[in-house]
């Protein structure tokens, strides 16, 4: 008998990594433009692996935005099931450099952990896929399962073309599952399939006053100080129980069920582990009524990100700053709808603006929240598989975090989206020192070839 | 009969710009630490300056921080009144330096404006009074007061030197008035005599929340946003009122007189004016119960200037910042103790801030505020040379800036401050573009003229 794809991938794990190191190298950072060449190096890239490994098509699709990368086999044939993975090849910016312990775009294995920009979110999860399907063909000549690769640029950027490719390309993209490796496990030792991610609405708010920066001594008192201003507004989005004070923000919020509030309690959460791994003096109690982890993942948010403007540099200097420019954004969850919570949003900071002031609201991203069924046969799959991979049985999640293409692929596609992560909640996903479990490496490709082989005896 | 000084200084205006322009190109920014040699550079310029000029001493005297200039000529003898000089030869920063129309260190004259980084602010107003006494020398052979000049070069961060220094050489700066132009004119046509100016206290507020910037998506609602309680913080700090909301911030305030509030109503104030030249859409209401220039020069106020941290690049980051740095200042009056004042803004500042981060507050520098007697003989000979200099009586004011040296001058050497400023509203002062009026440069260098003789004569 041939080798197992299990035992391959086991045996070949250094070669994985060190085509994972190459991937890794190239800084596709899509939140700026000066990187727009590494990102079409890295969909090239992936193009040339995706051949390599034996896909019979892979090619660089171009959109409005960065190009999406697609790869697929239809060898399995009409009968088998075909499964559609997701992932994306561009990462985030690496600032601040200074705080990163080797270089971001240099991959280095410290201990059993490999860290680099995209290790965990979104290269090293999506490559796991790759290298069990390599597995396969290297043992026994094909995947059990007819494969699709949709590998996007522009995740980091809230996916602002991919709802129009997936619109337009449904056809070529129809399948019986989706898999996306891009979410976490609640810890090292429990595999967590998520089944829930928040929607995304990111707002700017700018505001003018003066027209030109004004000493404080001349003007103070009468000129109205815009920063004064923006830090009443955005003070003034939560009240004081930790609920987001923009009136309709909760009224189309799906109550959390009994079940699943539920089996947000069975998922293992230290707080005080939690707070260590935050660094705070002391955890937020944040919107009354509800866990941590409900909270994290099944209530909607707001975070301020930044305000832009005014004095800042070292020293002093006594300026009523002429313009401001705050980085907003709201973490959905269902039935809101983004483009009505952006409303919302404007409606209430243009309430709560003085006269004395200009203000301008921008939208510069949304993304709607998706809740997936937990007993559709795929899911049981998905179970089975991480009893392979992980030796243990996974728990349920709604995650925090926004993955735009789960609600795109569910409501177009009319596929199950299963939330197979592979990242740890220590990951630094968007933060220096961003780093992969190398043992979530290995059970991941293990998970995934057990996946899909789970998938083909599911539908035989 | 000889030319008279006014006869001459009039005849020799451009070589007196000639002079002034070489002082205004020396960069001599004292906010930061690269431009230590510009610094020290502008102050040999001027000791040189003073030298050709006639004065019999003139030393840069090394302090902890910047060094000071110092010249004299007491030639007109122990009968005769003795003037000091004061200025600053430290400019403010230029950013944002896209915004200047001509270099900001490559004096540009445009109608009847020179444009310069210092222009008015205040090298161009210092160099009135050395005009002046040239023109003494030139003519009369001789100025008719013993002159002291005192020409500091940390001005811009708050004279943290300055008072040391007055107090350790009271005996060299002993003087029967003090002269200082670095205050404005109410508008063009209005000569302003400043009898008040405002104390400060310039703080740093910095709040660390999470160890490290954390994904917005992944602990958004838990991790307590820091830039969310620096904006809760900051705004609880104005009440609805426009009051600044510091309990005891204005106990030791000294009320307005009625003489003085009928004074305030003397000074020609033109609403819609200051309006357009703030350019805001409307002017702030401020303090109830306070007329516009009663805020700008009479009453405490609260500014912020700018938030450093956080993501404020283009597009988006969803990042939860790990730590803020706040820069907030607070114009004070008399009887406010500047030092007292910042101990009830940082007890305030740790009783808003809630235990899930940590709050480190820092003065960066202070300075009290002072009112001078109007009815000192000093300023009876200033309004007279402005008589002569500007065809009019001047407007007493009470303005809104700091000047740490006016208290200093006052307290030590216990001689009326005359604070005869040739600026104007629009000058741009800590702003882009930054200019002086010339017609203002040439009255100054008359109204100098005449004060001096004014004051030999009162002394005579």
């Amino acid at each position: 008998m041939t080798q197992s794809a299990s035992a391959y991938a086991r045996a070949h794990q250094s070669d994985s990594l060190d085509r994972l190191f190459e991937f890794l190298r190239i800084p596709s950072i899509s939140t700026s433009p000066e990187h727009r060449d590494d990102i079409q190096r890295a969909g090239e890239w992936l193009v040339t692996r995706m051949r390599e490994i034996g896909l019979s098509r892979a090619e660089i699709i171009p959109t409005a935005g960065q190009p999406v990368v697609y790869g697929e086999w239809l060898g399995a044939g009409p009968g088998a099931p075909t499964l559609l993975i997701y992932g994306h090849y561009d990462v985030q910016p690496t600032d601040p450099d200074e705080e990163w312990n080797s270089p971001p775009f240099e991959p280095t294995i410290r201990g059993e952990l490999l860290y680099a920009r995209g290790a965990s979110d979104n290269k090293g999860q999506h490559y796991v896929h790759l290298a069990a399907t390599e597995a396969f063909f290297q043992t026994e000549g094909a995947p059990p399962v007819n494969l699709k690769f949709l590998i996007e640029g522009e995740e980091e950027v809230g996916s602002p073309n991919l709802g129009d490719f997936i619109q337009g390309n449904a056809e070529m993209l129809a399948c019986d599952a989706a898999l996306i490796s891009d979410t976490g496990m609640v810890e090292a030792k429990t595999p967590t399939i998520t089944y829930g991610v928040r929607g995304m609405a990111y707002m700017e708010v700018e505001i003018k006053g003066p027209k030109r920066d004004l000493h404080s001594g001349a003007y103070g008192g009468v000129a109205h100080n815009p920063l004064q201003v923006m830090t009443e507004i955005l003070a003034a989005l939560h009240d004081d129980q930790g609920r987001v004070a923009i009136p309709g923000f909760y009224d189309k919020v799906r109550p959390l069920t009994e079940d699943e509030r539920a089996e947000f309690k069975r998922i293992p959460f230290d707080e005080a582990a939690f707070r260590q791994e935050v660094g705070s003096p002391a955890l937020w109690s944040g919107e009354a009524g509800y866990t941590p982890l409900e909270r994290l993942g099944a209530r909607p948010t707001l975070e301020l990100h930044g305000i832009r403007g005014g004095f800042v540099g070292e020293g002093q200097k006594t300026v009523i700053p002429a313009r401001l420019l705050a980085k907003v954004s709201m973490r959905l969850v269902p039935d809101q709808d983004p483009l009505e919570i952006a409303q919302l949003f404007e409606k209430r900071v243009r309430e709560l603006a003085p006269p004395t002031v200009e203000v301008t609201v921008r939208t510069l991203s949304y993304a709607d929240a998706a809740v997936i069924e937990r007993d559709a046969p795929a899911m049981r799959c998905a179970v089975r598989a991480y009893a392979e991979g992980f030796d243990a049985d996974p728990v349920f999640l709604r995650s925090g975090g926004t993955l735009p293409v789960v609600a795109m692929l569910n409501k177009v596609l009319k596929a199950p989206v299963i939330m197979m992560g592979f990242g740890l909640p220590d990951d630094n996903a968007h933060a220096p020192n961003e780093k992969l479990s190398l043992d979530n490496f290995r059970r991941g490709i293990n998970t995934s070839i057990h996946f899909m082989q789970e998938l083909a005896a599911a539908c035989a």
